[in-house]
């Protein structure tokens, strides 16, 4: 049998590392093609100028790129036979990824529970990715609910203890980085650390309506394997399910409005796929600031937000129903921290 | 507010000049798009090596590329409450623009008149893309139609003086640029500056039926945000509208099939979006020779020249009905300069 | 008349050969397009440094991709008024395509027969594309049924034998390629040459749906202009039909699962788009080896595969039915040899 089908619940060993299949160099046209696929307009990652009078060599690649880029190699390994994609954590960005980079990701497995029913268990990974000289670009915490190849007897769960937040002390602000001489009006909006209030809310007011094309481009483009989001003919009702990153994007690409200066992603301290997004969902996205911080880097502040992504038809910032349910219009409910101007 | 709801007739004062947000590099990733995107087929913007032996370092970024890129800076601060885009004109391309450069925009407000209704006015921008060198690489006028915030009193109009075309003297040759040597074998089609009349009209037989996909990557490359191009809930009718420019640069990439050595965009002295484009559409184009010049370089020819696109069931080179209104199948109307091998 | 209306069976001399338009430089741009359009995961193809490891000075551009485009070039001279592809032999590819690369093609006419019925013709030609030093990148066979302009007499026919495939002696291995450092783990599989057997049959168990904007996007970055895959008002059936060569792109992707490390494509032995494929097809791929053979290079074997693409509903492994004809579900039986390490 020449083709893989796929880690089942039983295949993994606590403490293994994975090294993931499938390195990959990226350009400017993958840059070029986050940009066609997503309204992504945040200064920092459109000019090399821009980047340059931020102390960076050059734009970056979109930090979300590289999260797809590292997630699409680990999916053959961790989420095949994945039901289902529970959660993220401890997630943090440590390098910027340049054109001419080459990427690579290793996971290690951290936690195995086997759920009650016993017909499927929960995997928590920790993985990696890595550049050419071998420096980790960003790592995160993942953990899918894997079915199980058979009924055999459940080993001892072992869950692990993570971050509900990564701590403001742990972010990685990138060698260089300051934003002195920042131009708020090439950037696009004038709001900086100090105008965002914890508990703020921002409707970011604009909606893209989705297309099979698009996702699938995206999704390929990250080397993302998971049959559900190219195949019609897997689901009983003919749908092709689109892959939870494209909603993080498409979000995070609207929120400029709101929050141009919001540059750098630099950590994920959680995130919830709510409910399934198919094409044709118009999706609209808001903000909740949850926290803020000072870095070590005097003109560089951190804020926590919330993004949170809705299909057409929600209640203006409503996240979960009477029961604490997430409402049936809600995509995505992300925590993450990024870097903007003081 | 952290958002913006863009700008109102009352917001603009003349003789403001607006720095547009998000400056661009652009790289070999924007050309393949667009190459993937319109059926573009110029060997000028298709080849290093072609554009070498006609005297250029390299071969540019697409004109209309530039012209989409700058255009789209200019939406949020100019076209996001416009009811409509009235016309262009006084638009020069003055520098190519090579993979590596970075683009930004400025706009100077150079007339307002209200509608007689009071509830909207006429804006005129005069707009200019510059590259990371200050140099401008290309400027144009448009003219828009601004939904009025209030209902306060009308200003005195100003309506600027606006060429009919920009006279062939005005039109710029890239330094270095020569068709000496030019390979009419491997551009496609032997019809030089001579071949053409003017009078003729060419019908550029060629049909393309457009996706939504297509549409929505190209225009948000160009970070166009004009929400009614993504936003299927913003019509009644449940449809997006095409960017104009999707249906510019559609129109004069099928144009290469009898056109094909009007290799470089000079001027653009006029253009009307004479009815609305949707996914769906199948767009076809012709064209008619508007006027011929000289050009200070021997080898380089100018032709003047209509591109009109049309949707299926238009009749041939038909324009107008009988009270002088554009036929309903007409989609384009586009009066520019282009330079050709003499 | 200033527009061509392509060529016909007439306008064919045996022994002329044509100059086609366009020449293309390639980028990154071209690379990320290719992995958002397919799901291409081969390493070499993806990674600088994985192609450094195996002796190559970078990652090239899919052997596939370097077909598309020069095979795109050909389509205005030799099947714009084509009724049918029938056949390749004789492919090979000689020299990678790098990133900075400028491709033309030219085509010789090697063989030329009118059918009985008299209205069209066949027209063998041998297509060969260069880069900028002037080196043939590849060359193929290809023999398409042209429409007759006229009813004029027939000229005696010419049919070329041609070999039923490339022999083992004949395949280039590229200039410095060795896989002794191979590293399977990174390609994504532990098959090499000596776990193939000829006889084996392998279901490359993914599938993907096809959308309108997919197949455009890829046919028009190739510049390749029949305009049956681009206008729906062509056919009756108001459907656009796919260029073969997408099927072909997407089967070679697809064949990753249980092909990994069958990386390079050296020969192309002959193929039949044996049904037509349209937006809204689920696609699938199963490969069957021919034949095996060494190389001059110890490290580096050679594998004979025929790759079949199927739609949805085709049976495991079945391609004929009872009179020899290919099946319906049946889209593509390609016959060609790929380099894999031993």
């Amino acid at each position: 049998m020449k083709t893989g089908a796929g880690r089942f619940f039983e295949d993994y060993r606590l403490g293994e590392v994975i090294a993931h299949a499938v390195p990959r160099t990226v350009s400017g046209g993958e840059r070029a093609l986050y940009h066609a696929l997503y309204p992504a307009r945040g200064a920092l990652y459109s000019s090399d100028e821009f980047a340059r009078a931020c102390g960076l060599k050059a734009s970056p690649i979109d930090d979300l790129a590289a999260f797809h880029l590292v997630f699409g190699k680990t999916v053959p390994d961790i989420s095949l036979n994945a039901v289902a994609n529970l959660g993220y954590a401890e997630g943090r960005w440590l390098h910027p990824v340049w054109p001419g980079d080459t990427l690579r990701a290793r996971s290690e497995v951290i936690g195995l529970r086997e759920t009650s029913g016993g017909a499927a268990g929960v995997v928590w990974v920790r993985t990696t990715g890595l550049n050419q000289h071998g420096e980790a670009v960003l790592e995160y915490v993942r953990w899918v609910l894997v079915k199980k190849r058979g009924s055999g007897p459940a080993a001892e769960p072992v869950v692990p203890e993570l971050a509900k937040a990564v701590p403001a002390e742990a972010l990685v602000v990138s060698e260089g980085l300051r934003f002195e001489g920042y131009d708020f009006s090439l950037a696009g909006e004038p709001h900086r650390w100090g105008d965002y209030a914890v508990g703020e809310t921002i409707d970011h007011v604009d909606g893209v309506t989705v297309e099979e094309a698009e996702h699938m481009l995206a999704t390929r483009l990250w080397q993302n394997t998971a049959k559900v989001h190219f195949d019609a003919t897997r689901r009983p009702d003919g749908r092709r399910l689109i892959y939870g990153g494209h909603v993080i994007s498409l979000a995070r690409a609207l929120s400029f409005n709101g929050l141009a200066n919001a540059q750098m992603i630099v950590a994920l301290n959680g995130g919830t796929h709510a409910n399934p997004c198919f094409a044709g969902d118009t999706v609209r996205a808001w903000s909740e600031v949850l926290d803020k911080a000072e870095t070590g880097v005097p003109s560089v502040g951190a804020l926590r937000l919330r993004l949170v992504a809705v299909k057409e038809g929600a209640a203006p910032f409503a996240l979960r129903g009477a029961e604490g349910k997430y409402l049936p219009e809600v995509l995505l409910d992300l925590d993450y921290w990024v870097l903007i101007p003081r």
